[in-house]
This record gives C-alpha cells, structure tokens and sequence, in this order.
C-alpha cells in the first residue's frame, strides 16, 4: 500500500496559522481501558472542535496511538450528528482502545518517527488522547517527539479511569460511574446475602485497582446503616495480614451474623508483594502489570478452612468499567466538560498537558477545570490519602465518603430497545484510504 | 421460654369455617436463593390477603421454613401500606430465606410435628411457600404432614427461580429480571472488550445454572449482529469437551478477533461430572449441591496453555439474582401476580399445587396462570428443550430467543436516594411475642 496516496487529496486545510492560532486537522484517540463515559470525552472533543474553524478536519486514530503508527485514521465528520450524540451513552472504546507503550526516545525511535510522519502526512495538528497514567505518558511522548522533531502539535491529555488515580486532578471521569455501579451492586448483593446469612455467610466482593483503593473504598456509600453492608473494606494502601484479615471477618460475624468483604484485587503484605498473584507467561499486559486473578477465591478458601464460614466471591471486573445503564450523570457531564476543555485549551496555545477537575471549597459540589502538565502526570499514582482510611485499615472514615458522594449522583436515560440497551457504533469505521 | 403464652392473645380468628371457606391466619415464606423480584410475590401475596375476610390475620415466618420452627413470625399488618408497597422493589428476601431440607416422613418427623404444632397455635390455615424446586419439595411436605395429622392447612407454592427449572410452568418469576441483566452486562462488558481486542482478547463470563442453561442462554439476548457478544454459549444440558471448546474459541477468534464466551457454572463431561469442582468439607449446601467455584478460572487457564490468548473472567454470581436497578417490569409484574393467585387459589379450596404461568398461542405476548401439584413440581428441573440449543452445542437458536425476549420487557422506575437506590426493610421486624 502506498502510504504516500492515503493522505493526499482527501484531506481539508493545509497547515495555517492564523492570528487565532494554529490551524489544521485534529485527531482523538482512546487508549487503556475503557469506562462507561470515555465516549462523552470522544464527543466532548468532537462537538467542541465542530466549533472552531482552526480545527478543520476531526480525525479519529483507531485503537489508541496504534491508529497514527497504523495510519489508521477515521473521518468524524462523516458520521452523523446523531450517531455522535448516541455515542455519549456508549460503552467501550468507540474508537477502539490500545495498550501500546511506547518506550524512551531512544528505544522506541522508529515509532516517534511514525507519529510525526503521521502526523504531517495528514497535517494534524491537534492531537487529544483521552485515557489514564500510562496514556499520559504515551500522550507526553508525543508532545516531546513532536517539539524534538520541529513538528507544530498541541497534544492535550483528557483523563479517563476508573481508579481514579491520576495526580493533579480532584477525580478522573469514569469513577464516578463505576463507583455508582459498584455501590449499587454492593446495596443489592448485600441485602441477598442478609437473607441467608444462615447458609451463605460471608461474600468476598473484588474491584479493580491495582495500587490504590479508590474503588473498593466507594462501596462504602452502600452502607447506611451498621448492618448494611460493606462490613469491610481492605486496600492496597494497607499492607493486608491473612490473621488480621481473619479477625476482622469473626468479629463482625459475631456481631452481625454474616460478614460483606470488599477487596481491592491489589492487596498487598507487609513486604509489598501481591497477597495472591499467579506467575505465568501470559499474565502480564503489555505494561508489565501483574496479573492479579484468584485473590478472592484465594480469601474464601482461606475463611472456608480457617473459620469454616460458607463463602460466596463476586467479580464484577470489566462490569464496572462499562455499566452504562446506570451510570452517575455527574460523570457523564464531567467527561463531556474534560473533552471540549480540551479543545479549548489547545486554541488557547497549550501543549503538553492534562485537563484536570479542581473542587471549590463548600458544602455544595462545585467543580471547575485546570491543567496540569503531562510530565508530572505520567506514570504518577495517586492514593488514598491516609486520614481516608480507618486506624484498623479495614474501612474508610466520613470524608472518603464526602468525597466520593458528589460524583454518583444523578442517572442517565439511555436509549432502550426491545428491554435492552441500544448501544451504537460508529457507522463508518472504515480507514481513511477506503473513501 | 413459654412457647404456649407466645401464641396466645394477641392472634386474631378463632379457625373459623365459613360458608365461603377456611378461616383463619395466614402465613406466608421465602426460601432458597433471593431474586430481584421475590418480594413482588409476597407484597402480593399481603395485599391479595388484605382484601378478604378469610385471611384474619397475615403472618411472614423469618427464614423460610426455620420461622415456623423456631417460631419467629413477624405480623405484617403492622407494617406501614408504604413500606410494603417499596419492598415491591427491594432485593433480597424481606422476611429472610433459608435453605434448610426437610427429610420423609419418618426422619423429619419431630421437625414436621413443630411446623404443625406452631400452625395450631398460631392458627395458621393458610401457607404461602416462596421458593423453587428445593422449596416446592418442603411446601409439598408441609402439605402432605398438614394431612396426616388432620390439620386443615391450604399450602400453595409460589414459584420463583432466576435458574428457570421449574415444571410446569412456562418461565419462573426472577428469570426475567436475571437475564435482562446478564444480558446488558454482556452486551456492555462486550463492547468494552472489543475495544481492547489486541491486549485482552477472552472474555469468560461465568452466570449461575447448576443443571441447568437457561441463564447462559438468556446471554443470546445481547446479540443483534454477527461481531455482538455472546459469541459463544455453554450449557450443563450439552456433555463439555475442552477440545471442542478451544476449536470453537480460535474459531471466533480468527473470524471476529477476540471471543465473548458465556458458560454455565454447572458444565459437565460426557460422563456427567462437573468439568471442574471442589471437593473439601465446606463446599456443599444443605441440599449436598456441591461447590462449582472456580470453572471460569480453570478454562481461563486452559485457553492461556493452551492457545495464549490473554482472559478475563465475569462473575457476577448473585448480583444476577438481585439486580433490582434494571429488573424487568413484565417479571415484576408476573411476581405481584403469582402471589396475589397463591391467594386466590388457596381461596378456592386449593391445596398442595403450585401457581404456574402458561404462556398463550399468538405473537403478542399473552399469559394466564394456573396450577399444577407440588408433588409433581418438587425436585424435578425443567431443562433447554434440545432443539433450543444450536447443533453445534455452542449458542442457542432463535426459538430461545424468542421464548426469552419477552420476559425481559420494560424497565421498573426505584426510589433513589443521594445517587443509590432506597432498598427498606421490613420496620417491625420484631418476632410476634415481642408485640
């Protein structure tokens, strides 16, 4: 195929600046793992940039950077408006997601040159990539390929995870929603397991979160009273002991008669090594993180032989990275916001950095947007903060719950077709050369 | 404590005959495994019960079968008509469930001599068992025990099971309300996983089914197109080979580019063993069903060996069961009915039957209830007809779709609160001597 061709005539603008700025195409991308409201960030940029005509034409890069590596790009302008507005209340990664890394200058050389050769091919001159710390990273490298290499490119990270762990930002779109689901599951589960106390005794609830515990910790707003569960809550904040773990689990069973655990899949021991973690030749992605599958079975069978407690584990996994169908409206807002602030921020001339959420004092939620640099951002992690958890490290105290609180709140009406979910694709996925 | 002053002043009727039939109290159960719509059936079973004369007095037991046992039993007309009327939409089992087995005659004998020396005391003339197969099996020998020692009792079983495996009866309340669930989980953790084909390419999505496929098959329901979760469907009705099962996942794979796969945690070999289970002291019920933890993970491990293709595992385990958020509105609707039938039925003169739902000819979705006995029902599972599941013994055929769409139709609006659903309890929780 002959590269050259693809991105010859079809391609609008040509690389001006005007007084207002830069001028040329926009590209988006997706990368990591998806959440419920990584595609109200796609359709924030793209209604934004529909606004601006510095921003000619609006590209997508499919499957993350792998899309300008690939060149393997789709025209946004093509779609109907209402295919993008239906998009808003999409899971997954309507683009396609990726996790690609790319290494030092010096190592990963050949793919810089790609990028910018991309780049320039298809005079893309605003580049926003909507994801979570290694995103930002991949997202930094770019900016600095692109300063290094004499390339005119705004590149504007957008935050996405639901960990929540990203630096510099008060929350990061797609906790919320998760955290709702999460909540509500554990309400729900909860009040199942009440029920049979007698025959099924104890419930090992595992989230996400590899380091930090912002998931696990949001089950806590299920909790309205001290029978409700969450009864515990362990983190990888806290270094995790089996025999406290144990007691922990007897006491409340005593107290309550059936005892709800929530884990974060990352539980660590006291020398920082992963309580349970298989050790195989495919169980690390492409980043290098661990695999982490089995620690609940791995906790239920250690409650079955020690105390002799029937134990039930529940894995929502990827359920709380995609649960549209009762995601937080907060969220969803807020990753809309992130999306167009984006856009904005690279018309006003930055480069290099993250959009964030900063939270105004006061009793009533209020938020606005900032930025932060990319460089500081990147494989940076934040944790809950150690005043956010209880002294016997099994549960998080008021201002957790204070904090996470805001960000659940309201519901999305989504679009229902004979008692499911109608969930769009982009109709035309296919590569630019194809039209 | 005097068990004979604990019946005395304080219960209503004197056992009555009237022309219009036995008069008395009534008492009304939940048993087995909670569903989302479990407490439709007995709201309906109360406000049916409240429209006639007959039923002077409207008992629950606490735990099932144990409440009339140990005799703990909650006087529902005290509760608020609000109350009631929010439990509608309240998962878990309001009066608490058990899945405690009664044994013949002989050997349960004490335990049936208790159940119908509590039913004289409290006058109880009405019985209302909501439950499935294990359950319908104790309603039958209530039933049966009533009629051996001379005491006059109307035992009607209502019928609930996510697992849908009870005779007679075209579907079972909590069905429904599960497979709309599963279904939008799989359709949105699919569309996540697709994002992400290159780094996590597997998906096993584990649902409850012991013996029986109805919930993996009621997965189909996400499927409007050929690239749409589920690819895959696996059912304890058809013999499980590992061989097959890897030539159909690289199959998918090299079509489709990574494989959704639903199993049903019961799958069994050709020689009917369960393919993968546990065997220590805790990991049976009280039924002896044995412990199926773990099926997910052990073919997880296998497609990894075997073909290295990166897998995640789902296990929603009882959130499938108590899903009240996105419940179906037609399953709700069936619930309400069921009980306020078991009502009429017993009414009637009717004893030892349980309500079913026959499903009327025509294209439009019609039912009517009927009964059928419980000696019929008790202990027997209905499976997926053979010509339901496609020959290659990996997805279902249209006509599972079509029996499955209808049962998952409309939404039910809950009580939100601060961003969570308000899930109440029963207020005068207290058992009846207590008053």
């Amino acid at each position: 195929m002959d590269l050259r061709m693809r991105g010859n005539a079809k391609l609008k603008g040509k690389g001006k600046e005007g007084v207002s700025g830069l001028k040329g195409n926009c590209i988006v991308a997706q990368s990591g793992g998806p959440t419920a409201v990584i595609n109200e960030s796609l359709c924030g940029v793209i209604q934004e940039a529909q606004k601006h005509k510095e921003m000619e034409g609006i590209y997508g890069a499919k499957n993350g950077i792998l899309g300008l590596l690939e060149e393997e790009l789709i025209d946004l302008r093509k779609e109907k408006t209402s295919t993008i507005n239906s998009l808003r209340t999409t899971p997954g990664a309507a683009l396609g997601s990726c996790r690609y890394r790319l290494k030092s200058w010096s190592e990963s050389r050949k793919d810089f040159e790609k990028i910018i050769a991309s780049c320039r091919r298809y005079n893309l001159r605003y580049f926003f990539y909507i994801g979570g710390n290694d995103s930002m990273d991949t997202a930094n490298k770019v900016d600095q390929a692109a300063k290094r290499m004499n390339y005119q490119l705004k590149v504007i990270g957008i935050p996405k995870t639901v960990d929540n762990d990203l630096v510099f930002t008060d929350h990061c779109p797609g906790f919320g929603s998760a955290a709702k689901y999460l909540a509500t599951s554990v309400m729900e589960t909860g009040r199942h397991l009440e029920s049979l106390y007698d025959s099924e005794t104890v419930i090992i609830l595992e989230t996400l979160g590899r380091n930090t515990g912002w998931l696990a910790g949001s089950c806590a707003l299920a909790k309205r009273s001290e029978e409700d569960a969450p009864h515990l809550i362990y983190f990888p904040e806290i270094p995790f002991s089996l025999d406290k773990f144990i007691k922990d689990v007897k006491e409340v069973y005593r107290k309550i008669g059936g005892v709800f655990v929530v884990i974060s899949e990352g539980l660590r021991d006291e020398k920082g090594n992963y309580v349970y973690e298989k050790k195989d030749g495919v169980s690390t992605d492409a980043f290098g993180h661990p695999e982490l599958e089995g620690i609940s079975s791995y906790l239920k069978e250690v409650i079955e032989s020690r105390i002799k407690l029937k134990t039930r584990t529940i894995k929502p996994d990827i359920c709380q990275q995609s649960a549209v169908h009762f995601a937080s409206k907060v969220d969803m807002e807020e990753a809309y916001l992130v999306g167009r602030e984006a856009v904005k921020s690279a018309l006003e001339g930055k480069s290099g950095c993250m959009i964030t959420i900063r939270r105004e004092k006061g009793k009533v939620y209020k938020r606005k947007t900032s930025t932060a640099k990319l460089s500081l951002v990147a494989n940076m992690e934040k944790r809950i903060p150690p005043g956010w958890i209880n002294k016997k490290g099994n549960f998080v105290t008021g201002e957790f719950v204070e904090y996470a609180r805001p960000l659940i709140q309201g519901e999305v009406a989504i679009n229902i077709q004979k008692g499911l979910p109608y969930y769009p694709r982009l109709e035309k996925r296919e590569i630019l050369d194809k039209w």
